[in-house]
Protein backbone atom coordinates (compact mmCIF):
# COMPACT_ATOMS: atom_id res chain seq x y z
CA UNK A 1 0.00 0.00 0.00
CA UNK A 2 1.85 3.15 -1.05
CA UNK A 3 1.13 6.22 0.87
CA UNK A 4 -0.09 8.22 -2.57
CA UNK A 5 -2.07 5.17 -3.83
CA UNK A 6 -4.55 3.88 -1.97
CA UNK A 7 -5.37 1.16 -5.04
CA UNK A 8 -1.53 -0.61 -4.52
CA UNK A 9 -1.84 -3.80 -2.93
CA UNK A 10 0.48 -3.78 0.74
CA UNK A 11 3.73 -3.06 -0.02
CA UNK A 12 6.91 -4.87 2.02
CA UNK A 13 7.06 -2.19 4.87
CA UNK A 14 3.25 -2.76 5.62
CA UNK A 15 4.65 -6.54 5.95
CA UNK A 16 7.60 -5.89 8.08
CA UNK A 17 4.85 -3.46 10.34
CA UNK A 18 2.28 -6.29 10.60
CA UNK A 19 5.07 -8.51 11.26
CA UNK A 20 6.26 -6.59 14.05
CA UNK A 21 2.97 -6.69 15.66
CA UNK A 22 1.82 -10.13 14.44
CA UNK A 23 4.23 -12.56 13.94
CA UNK A 24 5.94 -15.25 15.66
CA UNK A 25 9.38 -16.89 14.52
CA UNK A 26 9.00 -20.25 17.08
CA UNK A 27 11.05 -22.85 17.31
CA UNK A 28 10.08 -25.96 18.45
CA UNK A 29 12.14 -29.26 20.08
CA UNK A 30 10.20 -32.35 20.37
CA UNK A 31 10.86 -35.71 21.46
CA UNK A 32 10.71 -38.07 18.24
CA UNK A 33 11.20 -41.78 19.41
CA UNK A 34 12.19 -42.13 15.13
CA UNK A 35 15.08 -39.22 14.69
CA UNK A 36 18.57 -40.41 14.88
CA UNK A 37 19.11 -38.35 18.80
CA UNK A 38 15.50 -38.93 19.84
CA UNK A 39 14.00 -35.17 19.49
CA UNK A 40 13.34 -32.86 16.19
CA UNK A 41 13.63 -29.71 15.99
CA UNK A 42 10.53 -27.84 14.17
CA UNK A 43 10.78 -24.08 13.64
CA UNK A 44 8.09 -22.41 11.55
CA UNK A 45 7.23 -18.49 11.02
CA UNK A 46 3.32 -18.11 11.77
CA UNK A 47 0.88 -15.06 11.47
CA UNK A 48 -2.22 -15.74 13.51
CA UNK A 49 -5.64 -13.78 12.72
CA UNK A 50 -9.09 -13.49 12.81
CA UNK A 51 -11.08 -15.44 10.18
CA UNK A 52 -12.29 -12.23 8.74
CA UNK A 53 -8.74 -10.99 8.12
CA UNK A 54 -7.71 -14.16 5.70
CA UNK A 55 -7.06 -11.72 2.73
CA UNK A 56 -4.13 -10.33 4.77
CA UNK A 57 -2.63 -13.81 5.20
CA UNK A 58 -3.47 -14.25 1.76
CA UNK A 59 -1.78 -11.40 0.68
CA UNK A 60 1.72 -11.94 3.11
CA UNK A 61 1.60 -15.62 1.45
CA UNK A 62 1.58 -14.42 -2.25
CA UNK A 63 4.76 -11.61 -1.52
CA UNK A 64 6.51 -14.20 0.53
CA UNK A 65 5.57 -16.90 -1.82
CA UNK A 66 5.34 -19.44 0.47
CA UNK A 67 3.39 -20.84 3.62
CA UNK A 68 0.31 -22.62 3.66
CA UNK A 69 -2.83 -21.11 5.74
CA UNK A 70 -5.15 -23.24 7.96
CA UNK A 71 -7.37 -23.38 10.85
CA UNK A 72 -5.18 -22.30 14.13
CA UNK A 73 -8.55 -22.62 16.48
CA UNK A 74 -11.42 -21.50 16.35
CA UNK A 75 -12.12 -18.53 14.02
CA UNK A 76 -8.27 -17.94 14.25
CA UNK A 77 -6.54 -18.38 11.07
CA UNK A 78 -2.59 -18.68 10.67
CA UNK A 79 -0.11 -18.40 8.09
CA UNK A 80 2.29 -20.90 8.51
CA UNK A 81 5.38 -21.86 7.03
CA UNK A 82 7.27 -24.52 7.88
CA UNK A 83 10.45 -26.25 5.91
CA UNK A 84 14.26 -25.16 5.46
CA UNK A 85 13.62 -24.36 2.00
CA UNK A 86 10.98 -21.73 2.69
CA UNK A 87 12.01 -20.59 5.98
CA UNK A 88 15.43 -19.91 3.95
CA UNK A 89 13.13 -17.54 2.10
CA UNK A 90 11.49 -15.96 5.12
CA UNK A 91 14.75 -15.21 6.57
CA UNK A 92 16.22 -13.39 3.31
CA UNK A 93 13.07 -11.52 3.30
CA UNK A 94 13.55 -10.15 7.04
CA UNK A 95 17.16 -9.71 6.20
CA UNK A 96 16.68 -7.52 3.55
CA UNK A 97 13.30 -5.62 5.04
CA UNK A 98 14.10 -5.45 8.64
CA UNK A 99 12.27 -5.50 11.62
CA UNK A 100 11.57 -2.39 13.52
CA UNK A 101 10.74 -3.97 17.07
CA UNK A 102 12.57 -6.36 19.73
CA UNK A 103 11.11 -9.31 17.46
CA UNK A 104 13.96 -9.03 15.57
CA UNK A 105 15.71 -10.28 18.09
CA UNK A 106 13.80 -13.09 17.81
CA UNK A 107 14.41 -12.95 14.14
CA UNK A 108 17.85 -13.15 14.37
CA UNK A 109 17.84 -15.78 17.17
CA UNK A 110 15.49 -17.95 14.71
CA UNK A 111 18.52 -17.32 11.60
CA UNK A 112 20.85 -18.62 13.88
CA UNK A 113 18.75 -21.78 13.80
CA UNK A 114 18.17 -22.22 10.57
CA UNK A 115 21.69 -21.24 9.90
CA UNK A 116 22.50 -24.24 11.96
CA UNK A 117 20.20 -26.50 10.26
CA UNK A 118 21.53 -25.66 6.83
CA UNK A 119 24.37 -27.18 7.88
CA UNK A 120 23.06 -30.18 9.25
CA UNK A 121 24.03 -29.45 12.48
CA UNK A 122 20.78 -29.86 14.32
CA UNK A 123 21.33 -33.92 13.70
CA UNK A 124 24.61 -33.85 16.13
CA UNK A 125 24.25 -33.90 19.72
CA UNK A 126 26.27 -30.77 19.80
CA UNK A 127 24.29 -28.86 17.16
CA UNK A 128 21.00 -29.64 18.79
CA UNK A 129 22.19 -28.85 22.40
CA UNK A 130 23.21 -25.17 21.09
CA UNK A 131 19.30 -25.11 19.26
CA UNK A 132 17.91 -25.46 22.46
CA UNK A 133 19.87 -23.16 23.99
CA UNK A 134 18.71 -20.49 21.76
CA UNK A 135 14.92 -21.59 21.79
CA UNK A 136 15.24 -20.73 25.73
CA UNK A 137 16.15 -17.01 25.01
CA UNK A 138 13.75 -16.87 21.88
CA UNK A 139 10.19 -15.63 22.31
CA UNK A 140 9.12 -15.59 26.07
CA UNK A 141 11.98 -17.00 27.16
CA UNK A 142 10.76 -20.42 27.80
CA UNK A 143 12.88 -23.51 28.44
CA UNK A 144 12.22 -26.47 26.20
CA UNK A 145 11.48 -29.76 27.27
CA UNK A 146 14.48 -30.90 25.79
CA UNK A 147 16.49 -28.82 27.88
CA UNK A 148 14.34 -30.03 31.42
CA UNK A 149 14.20 -33.73 30.37
CA UNK A 150 16.68 -35.68 32.48
CA UNK A 151 19.00 -37.40 29.74
CA UNK A 152 20.54 -34.10 28.39
CA UNK A 153 20.37 -31.41 31.30
CA UNK A 154 24.28 -32.97 32.21
CA UNK A 155 25.26 -32.42 28.54
CA UNK A 156 24.11 -28.80 28.13
CA UNK A 157 24.58 -27.44 31.45
CA UNK A 158 28.36 -26.35 30.68
CA UNK A 159 28.12 -26.49 27.25
CA UNK A 160 28.04 -22.90 24.71
CA UNK A 161 27.80 -19.23 25.13
CA UNK A 162 25.30 -17.69 22.79
CA UNK B 1 12.34 1.91 6.91
CA UNK B 2 13.17 1.53 3.64
CA UNK B 3 13.43 -1.56 1.89
CA UNK B 4 16.71 -0.94 -0.09
CA UNK B 5 17.94 0.84 3.10
CA UNK B 6 18.25 -0.34 6.62
CA UNK B 7 19.08 2.59 8.21
CA UNK B 8 15.92 4.80 7.49
CA UNK B 9 13.45 4.96 10.35
CA UNK B 10 10.81 2.74 9.97
CA UNK B 11 8.11 4.83 6.67
CA UNK B 12 4.27 5.59 7.15
CA UNK B 13 3.60 1.84 5.41
CA UNK B 14 5.41 0.37 8.36
CA UNK B 15 3.33 2.69 11.07
CA UNK B 16 0.05 1.27 8.93
CA UNK B 17 0.79 -2.62 9.27
CA UNK B 18 1.91 -2.50 12.63
CA UNK B 19 -1.23 -0.28 13.19
CA UNK B 20 -3.39 -2.94 11.74
CA UNK B 21 -1.99 -5.31 14.10
CA UNK B 22 -1.36 -3.43 17.05
CA UNK B 23 -3.46 -0.54 16.98
CA UNK B 24 -7.26 0.48 18.46
CA UNK B 25 -9.77 3.11 18.07
CA UNK B 26 -12.17 2.99 21.16
CA UNK B 27 -14.91 5.29 21.80
CA UNK B 28 -16.16 5.15 25.54
CA UNK B 29 -19.62 6.50 26.50
CA UNK B 30 -19.55 7.45 30.37
CA UNK B 31 -21.64 8.63 32.12
CA UNK B 32 -20.58 12.16 33.93
CA UNK B 33 -23.08 13.65 36.64
CA UNK B 34 -21.86 17.37 34.80
CA UNK B 35 -22.35 16.92 31.70
CA UNK B 36 -25.54 18.02 30.04
CA UNK B 37 -26.56 15.10 28.63
CA UNK B 38 -25.19 13.20 31.79
CA UNK B 39 -22.79 10.95 29.74
CA UNK B 40 -19.16 11.69 27.97
CA UNK B 41 -18.28 11.02 24.56
CA UNK B 42 -14.39 9.71 24.71
CA UNK B 43 -12.64 8.76 21.69
CA UNK B 44 -9.11 7.69 21.93
CA UNK B 45 -6.63 5.84 19.34
CA UNK B 46 -4.06 3.71 21.27
CA UNK B 47 -1.17 1.35 20.66
CA UNK B 48 -0.45 -0.93 23.58
CA UNK B 49 3.41 -2.46 23.53
CA UNK B 50 5.68 -3.94 25.86
CA UNK B 51 8.05 -1.92 27.73
CA UNK B 52 10.92 -3.28 25.50
CA UNK B 53 9.33 -1.82 22.66
CA UNK B 54 9.11 1.86 23.94
CA UNK B 55 10.78 3.18 20.85
CA UNK B 56 8.55 1.71 18.16
CA UNK B 57 5.79 3.80 20.29
CA UNK B 58 7.79 6.98 20.29
CA UNK B 59 8.69 6.57 16.52
CA UNK B 60 5.12 6.53 15.91
CA UNK B 61 4.16 9.67 18.18
CA UNK B 62 6.80 11.37 16.58
CA UNK B 63 5.55 10.71 12.59
CA UNK B 64 1.85 11.02 14.22
CA UNK B 65 2.91 14.34 16.04
CA UNK B 66 0.59 13.97 18.61
CA UNK B 67 -0.05 11.17 21.88
CA UNK B 68 0.85 10.48 25.27
CA UNK B 69 2.95 7.46 25.70
CA UNK B 70 2.17 6.48 29.64
CA UNK B 71 2.19 3.14 31.32
CA UNK B 72 -0.79 0.89 30.71
CA UNK B 73 -0.31 -1.87 32.75
CA UNK B 74 2.73 -3.67 34.51
CA UNK B 75 5.00 -3.53 32.01
CA UNK B 76 2.72 -2.78 29.21
CA UNK B 77 2.65 1.15 27.90
CA UNK B 78 0.96 2.55 25.29
CA UNK B 79 0.76 5.51 22.92
CA UNK B 80 -2.77 7.00 23.48
CA UNK B 81 -4.01 10.32 21.69
CA UNK B 82 -7.10 11.67 22.91
CA UNK B 83 -8.38 15.38 22.07
CA UNK B 84 -10.32 16.30 19.02
CA UNK B 85 -7.61 18.38 17.60
CA UNK B 86 -5.17 15.58 17.82
CA UNK B 87 -7.85 12.29 16.57
CA UNK B 88 -8.44 15.10 13.83
CA UNK B 89 -4.84 14.05 12.93
CA UNK B 90 -5.21 10.49 13.23
CA UNK B 91 -8.28 10.35 11.10
CA UNK B 92 -6.44 12.56 8.37
CA UNK B 93 -3.25 10.20 8.82
CA UNK B 94 -5.32 6.77 8.43
CA UNK B 95 -7.62 8.51 5.28
CA UNK B 96 -3.89 8.71 3.37
CA UNK B 97 -2.29 5.66 4.74
CA UNK B 98 -4.87 3.27 4.35
CA UNK B 99 -5.50 0.65 6.89
CA UNK B 100 -5.48 -2.78 4.95
CA UNK B 101 -7.30 -5.15 7.47
CA UNK B 102 -10.34 -5.34 8.75
CA UNK B 103 -9.56 -2.99 11.40
CA UNK B 104 -11.04 -0.36 8.43
CA UNK B 105 -13.85 -0.61 8.90
CA UNK B 106 -12.94 0.10 12.87
CA UNK B 107 -11.65 2.96 11.90
CA UNK B 108 -14.59 4.27 9.47
CA UNK B 109 -16.69 3.84 12.39
CA UNK B 110 -14.39 6.19 14.54
CA UNK B 111 -14.22 8.97 11.77
CA UNK B 112 -17.79 9.05 11.74
CA UNK B 113 -17.94 9.64 15.32
CA UNK B 114 -15.27 12.51 14.91
CA UNK B 115 -17.06 13.74 12.28
CA UNK B 116 -19.97 14.02 14.77
CA UNK B 117 -18.19 15.55 17.41
CA UNK B 118 -16.40 17.77 15.00
CA UNK B 119 -19.96 19.24 14.68
CA UNK B 120 -20.84 19.05 18.26
CA UNK B 121 -23.31 16.72 17.62
CA UNK B 122 -22.30 14.94 20.65
CA UNK B 123 -23.66 17.48 22.71
CA UNK B 124 -27.38 16.62 21.68
CA UNK B 125 -29.70 13.73 22.41
CA UNK B 126 -30.05 12.41 18.90
CA UNK B 127 -26.27 12.47 18.05
CA UNK B 128 -25.45 10.98 21.64
CA UNK B 129 -27.86 8.50 20.12
CA UNK B 130 -26.20 7.80 17.08
CA UNK B 131 -22.28 7.77 18.46
CA UNK B 132 -23.55 5.30 20.65
CA UNK B 133 -25.54 2.66 17.93
CA UNK B 134 -22.24 3.43 16.05
CA UNK B 135 -20.17 2.19 18.90
CA UNK B 136 -21.89 -0.85 19.20
CA UNK B 137 -21.10 -2.01 16.29
CA UNK B 138 -17.19 -0.60 16.55
CA UNK B 139 -14.68 -3.33 17.50
CA UNK B 140 -16.10 -6.74 19.41
CA UNK B 141 -19.58 -5.50 18.97
CA UNK B 142 -19.60 -4.54 22.91
CA UNK B 143 -22.91 -2.56 23.65
CA UNK B 144 -21.90 0.88 25.89
CA UNK B 145 -23.63 1.04 28.69
CA UNK B 146 -25.57 3.95 27.46
CA UNK B 147 -27.77 1.67 25.23
CA UNK B 148 -28.56 -0.67 28.21
CA UNK B 149 -29.51 2.14 31.09
CA UNK B 150 -33.17 2.24 31.46
CA UNK B 151 -33.02 5.84 30.63
CA UNK B 152 -31.62 5.84 26.98
CA UNK B 153 -33.11 1.99 25.96
CA UNK B 154 -36.52 3.53 24.94
CA UNK B 155 -35.17 6.64 22.92
CA UNK B 156 -32.61 4.81 20.97
CA UNK B 157 -34.28 1.62 20.10
CA UNK B 158 -36.27 2.83 17.41
CA UNK B 159 -33.66 5.66 15.50
CA UNK B 160 -31.20 5.56 13.26
CA UNK B 161 -29.48 3.15 10.71
CA UNK B 162 -26.04 3.79 10.41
Amino acid sequence: MGADNQQERPDTSWIVGFVDGEGCFYVGINKMQNMTLGWQVLPEFRIVQHRRDIDALRHIQSVLECGKICRNHGDRFELRVRGLKNLNKIVAFFEKHRLVTKKRFDFQKFREIISLMNRREHLTQDGLDRIAKIIAIMNRHTTPKYLESSETICQTSEKMKI
